[in-house]
């Protein structure tokens, strides 16, 4: 079991290009299945997940990530993405969530729990939907673009006061392979004790 | 591979009390590697870990979270948990994070990183953490409550201006299996298209 888990974790990359082929329901549910398994302050379990597959509602949705983008997310994208990183963000956000056949918008529930620990009761939740989509082959990408209007994302999908969304999770089978992940080695993030005294086993 | 994640992610507990046995840097290393494996926004990777084992700052990290429970923590949850819930996590807090061998204190570098989507490049870090920690055999239990006076842990582990810590992660072995995740079914959380029409598979 370890190196299974070591291997699908170890090996996630954001993909943002899908094919039009579906994503069952049946894997939907599991993929939701599992997400509601990770952990949350009190146990509230306060995510909520909107499936979307409606065509009106997705246009609605795809809609306001490409408002924000051509708003501002863009100027702001081409002074910190590398080139190709940058293409791939403005290619996937004008097709439309990179064109997967479905989208879920992850919310929590912010009505009964303090804020200070919203992020940390939704956020694992979604970490573990990305990796049972990995899980099943599919692929997958953490984003909150269409989550920055609030107001007109929570109108969309009919969001009652108090429900925030907070990350939305295109799902479908890759268009292209994706690569290795890019990412800093442990020595560079991690500490002995206090920041500074470097954790080296 | 998709069961043995399923299984390992299905069956996540919040672990509260630990025994004294060690966990070896290695492992700590291990687990370290595939939080490093989360995505994050632009790929910034934004977290950083401390990995404390010196008996003094962890005692003194372990009474920030005394301090915060005894002054209202405590009577905030009597008001909210379970009487089971209750008396663990006051256990827990007041014999230091459970006695865990290893605390992992996550931060996220919020100075290059627009605070809207911190958490979301440090939580789902956290969860492969968790998870990494169960795939190696061991408990662990994601806590912030040492992390409420932000000025009083940054001053005992050095963290830098805009460095947040954002999540206490006790490590070691259970000292009590851990029983099934009690958990509401997907049918009470997932919306089709707008909230309030259940998604129904």
């Amino acid at each position: 079991m370890n190196d299974a888990f070591f291997d699908l974790a170890g090996s996630q990359r954001a993909c943002r290009w899908f094919t039009a082929d579906d994503v069952s329901d049946a894997d939907v549910e599991r993929m939701l299945g599992v997400a509601t398994h990770a952990p949350s302050a009190e146990n509230l379990q306060p995510w909520m997940f909107v499936v979307v597959r409606d065509a009106e509602v997705r246009r609605q949705v795809d809609d306001l990530a490409r408002r924000h983008w051509d708003g501002g997310g863009r100027a702001y994208a081409e002074a910190r993405l590398t080139p190709s990183m940058l293409h791939d963000a403005d290619a996937a956000i004008v097709a439309g969530h990179g064109g997967a056949p479905v989208l879920v918008i992850v919310a929590g529930d912010g009505r009964d729990l303090p804020r200070r620990v919203l992020a940390s009761s939704v956020f694992p939740a979604v970490q573990n939907l990305l990796l049972a989509a990995a899980a099943l082959g599919y692929g997958s990408a953490l984003t909150t673009i269409a989550a920055v209007d609030r107001a007109a994302l929570g109108a969309v999908i009919a969001l009652p006061d108090g429900v925030e969304p907070m990350a939305l999770v295109p799902i479908g089978r890759p268009a292209r392979p994706l690569g290795p992940p890019r990412r800093e080695p442990v020595a560079t993030k991690a500490h002995s004790d206090r920041f500074g005294t470097p954790f080296a086993p």
